[in-house]
């Protein structure tokens, strides 16, 4: 049992707070991780404010998650202690339905238990997340952090990262590959950075024009904000994949009538209160797709992390004491941050 | 030029009555084609009331036609007269974009020219469909009708049956596939019809419990009463593709629902009003996918009518004299034809 620090909420009106509770003693597959820092993700805000309705109380959340590997159980063979580790968005699954056969745990059939909030059977509670000094998890749910990338910066790879990462990956992404990003946020700029170290074309489409030169930065070839009715127009059928990373609800249509026939449209973010529907000419006219992606695969993750490491991709982050989560959280709401808050868990210590 | 009998309707408001006109003398492409049966299809009432609001009046709708060769332009090496013959609902598109180079002429980057209510470039007016005694079709447009199909039951393929049978190729439904297709009507039963053809395991979902017995002959290995939530919720997860053939507003979300991961649900079916937005978990869970498909190019729709010649699918139909067509209208409307009307343009002579 490891006495562990973490910040949760009491309730869905409360600010986080500390808390402290017990990590599991170390069973025969598990690494015990000391975290060095969490990324946070906008997901973390609407669990802890119970935006999508299932929320257990107290809620440590945190799923960005980077640190070192302090003890392993007997059984585990990949990791020592001294290294470096990371946990995402999952910390198990069924390990046997066809979904988790097939590197897919985030679809497992059984439910993956997610990283916070996700029914734990170690406890009898729910699992809790990296706002915290240590973790255990699966030796099977714990990925490998390439040693050259700046620590902190790393962390937010695990949910943003792979949330794009994944989607592009799957619609072929490649050299040549023309790509629309919607939205320039946490998720937003990893799609940017990722589809530029694939070789795409890639444009970014915002809602604010003075995000253009932060987003040519991150690897934009182009920025349309997309409120320019003409300049969209002037695009339409252009391209072949956009990665729509908008949180809130906002309109299908003027993006579809970008894509080229066959072209997809990946939503990744879930709006609270959805979009309005789609037009169906728009997808039936050059056969276009609608589609939805979650985060990855745990094997996915791992290449994600390596093809970072080879291509020197981190995500660009604000650092800051886990005492500051609550206005970070504020900040959040108005995309005050550019582009991924960070905790440096030696804050909690 | 050939004088041409016909019927049109000359105002949203007005029933189709008869309409006299002369059809395009013969270019050294050019096949002329005495009609013997022309199919209805839900479209040719959608113009007809001007509910896509780009009707041009008079109109002659149809675009499901069959009939024989007459006479046959210098340049014609296909065909001769006496052939069988069939046209769609395209007659021509500028042949150069890339869209018709890949033989997707229905996605023609400078507009395909529909049979019916699209700009003639012969006349300087708008194309005149199928509800009429002859039409002149470039040969590259008109389709070969195999010998050995009842040719009035022939005719709903040239929209009804490429509109099915594209999507449900395009998305790879084969032997084994588990395959869904919403809705039983024109559209409906041709894929019921195709997919059991293909080798898939089809299952219908209708509103209506009565037409499970002819969802059967038809082809459906199973039927399921899309208003019965546990029986749906029973099959989450199951299918690999559904044809969504539904011509009214309808939720999407239980449909999509029940796609396996990476599945996909085609819309061809173009509501007046719209669907209900999709909710976006149903499908960021699975990484499922919302497309659309537009009818086919010319190359599949011979490679369809080849096919259905091969194994001897044709549409259900219901043969009506032209001064039955506006009861007809009527009929749809209501869903009360089996499944397809089709008029013998002899009636008109």
């Amino acid at each position: 049992m490891t006495t562990t620090h973490a910040y949760a909420a009491r309730s869905a009106a409360a600010p986080l707070g500390p808390f402290s509770f017990d990590r599991r003693a170390l069973g025969a597959g598990d690494v015990l991780i000391a975290i060095r820092y969490c990324g946070v993700c906008h997901s973390d805000l609407h669990t802890v404010k119970n935006e999508w309705g299932h929320t257990v109380y107290p809620v440590v959340p945190g799923h960005e998650i980077v640190g070192e590997v302090l003890e392993t159980g007997s059984a585990v063979r990949s990791f020592k202690p001294g290294d470096l580790a990371g946990v995402g968005c999952m910390v198990d699954s069924c390990r046997t339905c066809p979904e988790c056969q097939d590197g897919l745990e985030q679809f497992c059939e059984h439910g993956a238990i997610f990283t916070y909030n996700s029914p734990d059977r170690h406890t009898g509670g729910v699992t809790y997340g990296g706002y915290a000094t240590h973790i255990v998890v699966d030796q099977d749910f714990v990925l490998r952090i390439p040693r050259n990338l700046d620590l902190a910066a790393t962390a937010p790879l695990l949910c943003a990262g792979i949330t794009t990462y994944s989607p592009l990956r799957h619609w072929g992404v490649g050299k040549g590959s023309r790509v629309g990003v919607v939205g320039l946020g946490g998720l937003g700029h990893m799609a940017l950075k990722l589809a530029h170290a694939f070789g795409a074309h890639v444009t970014l489409f915002t809602t604010s024009a003075g995000k253009a030169e932060d987003a040519r930065r991150l690897g934009a070839d182009a920025v349309v904000v997309s409120g320019n009715a003409a300049e969209m127009k002037a695009r339409a059928g252009s391209l072949d994949f956009i990665l729509d990373t908008a949180g809130s609800s906002h309109k299908l249509d003027p993006y579809l009538r970008l894509l080229k026939r066959d072209g997809t449209m990946c939503l990744v973010g879930l709006p609270e209160h959805g979009h309005p529907p789609p037009d169906v000419s728009a997808l039936i006219n050059k056969r276009r797709q609608l589609a939805g992606s979650l985060i990855g695969g745990i094997r996915e993750t791992q290449e994600m992390l390596d093809f970072c490491g080879a291509h020197n991709v981190v995500s660009d982050i604000e650092l800051i004491p886990i005492q500051k989560i609550n206005e970070a959280y504020e900040r959040m709401l108005k995309s005050d941050v550019r582009y991924r808050f960070v905790i440096d868990l030696g804050s909690l210590r």
